[in-house]
């Protein structure tokens, strides 16, 4: 079939990338509003062509991907609904749910759509960060499945089983919830330890990171990940974000205060309850 | 020569394999208080030896490094420098370093000692964490250099470069600020996030971590590392430790306020001066 990718970044250029490898896409038509990542992604292979604008890529394309950042999402995938034909099928991979789900409920094409998130990423971005394998044994969120018509759903569940990926449902309000405490607020704390120790450098500590070893390079890791990606996640999943963010400040005032009180025995229980995530993060 | 090792888990354990690795030791001795951990270190041929207490383990050794966890170095080293004949020399390799240095200050054989921490570890512990290569091309601070003696620095700095390891020299006052800021913060950070989402799990969302990708992974990666060697350095770095957990506070409050006040111009800054960690951490 032919498969249209809209926005070739680190998640759309890594799932054509996969598409191919799987023998998914006959053809593999791209667009891209950045006219060098476009331009680039060709030049990887990535697609087989990029098409001029939206109508034509969605034109003659069995099933478009929407991959575009999460504010664009919003205007993008009504745009793309209004645009479809006959059997064709939209998956986006967005890393938030209730606020687009609630923008297209309505849509008289809203069976045509299957929503999923992959859980998949790193922190590089553009079609250079586009890497093979970035979905294979990964787990991908659909939601609201109820909503999208039979055979759009076994289409886009089939082609995600044959990554392989392996398919979950949730509603949208559980997910936002979800990747607000497994995702996001990860994201926002390595955010903020980065901030933390380039401003103590900025302070006149130039020789502070020749003390830093892999540890601190694993936390702040996803400190490098792009503001156009963040900030319309962090922004769609505000309330959830705030909630979770409030409970991590929690944790660490409580930290603080075992620290602060020279209560080591405590500071040893928490740090023996935290230990647990080795069971379930091996 | 021979080199006795008090301590073999995951620290000890991989210098005793980096140390016969580069064939600088003829002769392996360790020591170890967890019988279990010592039977394994030598199953697993860390060492040619397990002494059966200190002085043996100190007898005869040219160097004698320890390797114990902080809490237990403040009494071990001084115990150490006490059985000390001749020209032997003693390293540690402890996390923290100005409660160590004052510890021993006054000791009549401080000169034998040199003070050392390798900016190398992982989140595991016990011998069966020593791992091959650890420490090659990583930096080792030196602190206090002054007052050890110039034969046992001499003996010390060629052993270390040897591995190879970058030989960085400082004050105890600045390694213990440096190493708060770029690896206990964020252990402790780490920590504070597991805490949050497993408190979640346990509220009985278990499929929370059906969602959990690479990024969250890496976040809470620190969180496995024990309590046993995290507590007694948390407690050793306390005063910094708080200055620089308050200052990683008040950068999560201005990202939480930013995000609540809707002012997504002003997080986006804030997560582009965030990236500027790329150019210091690639």
């Amino acid at each position: 079939m032919t498969i249209a990718i809209i926005g070739l970044g680190l998640i759309g250029g890594s799932l054509a990338l996969s598409l191919r490898q799987h023998g998914l896409a006959r053809r593999l038509v791209g667009l891209e509003a950045n006219a060098d990542y476009g331009r680039r992604a060709l030049a990887l292979g990535l697609v087989d062509e990029i098409a001029p604008d939206l109508p034509a890529a969605v034109a003659g394309a069995d099933l478009i991907v929407v991959a575009v950042p999460m504010d664009a999402l919003l205007t993008v995938l009504p745009q793309v609904l209004d645009l479809l034909t006959g059997r064709q099928v939209v998956l986006d991979v967005g890393s938030t749910k209730a606020q687009l789900l609630a923008a297209v409920a309505t849509h008289p094409r809203r069976g045509r759509f299957v929503a999923a998130h992959p859980m998949a990423g790193t922190e590089f971005s553009g079609p250079d960060a586009a890497v093979r394998g970035l979905f294979e044994g990964k787990n991908v969120v659909l939601c609201e499945t109820e909503a999208s018509d039979a055979d759009a759903l076994a289409l886009v569940e089939d082609l995600l089983r044959a990554l392989p990926m392996r398919v979950l449902r949730l509603g949208a309000a559980e997910h936002d919830l979800h990747v607000a405490y497994v995702s996001h607020l990860a994201h926002l704390t390595s955010f903020a330890l980065a901030l933390t120790v380039l401003k103590k450098e900025r302070g006149g500590e130039p020789r502070i990171f020749d003390l830093a070893g892999g540890g601190f390079a694993s936390a702040v890791r996803l400190a490098k990940s792009a503001p156009t990606t963040w900030v319309p996640i962090f922004r769609q999943n505000r309330d959830n974000l705030l909630d979770v963010l409030d409970e991590h400040l929690h944790q660490l005032h409580t930290l603080r205060a075992l620290l602060a009180d020279e209560d080591y025995e405590g500071l040893t229980d928490a740090l023996h309850q935290a230990n647990e995530i080795q069971k379930i993060i091996p």
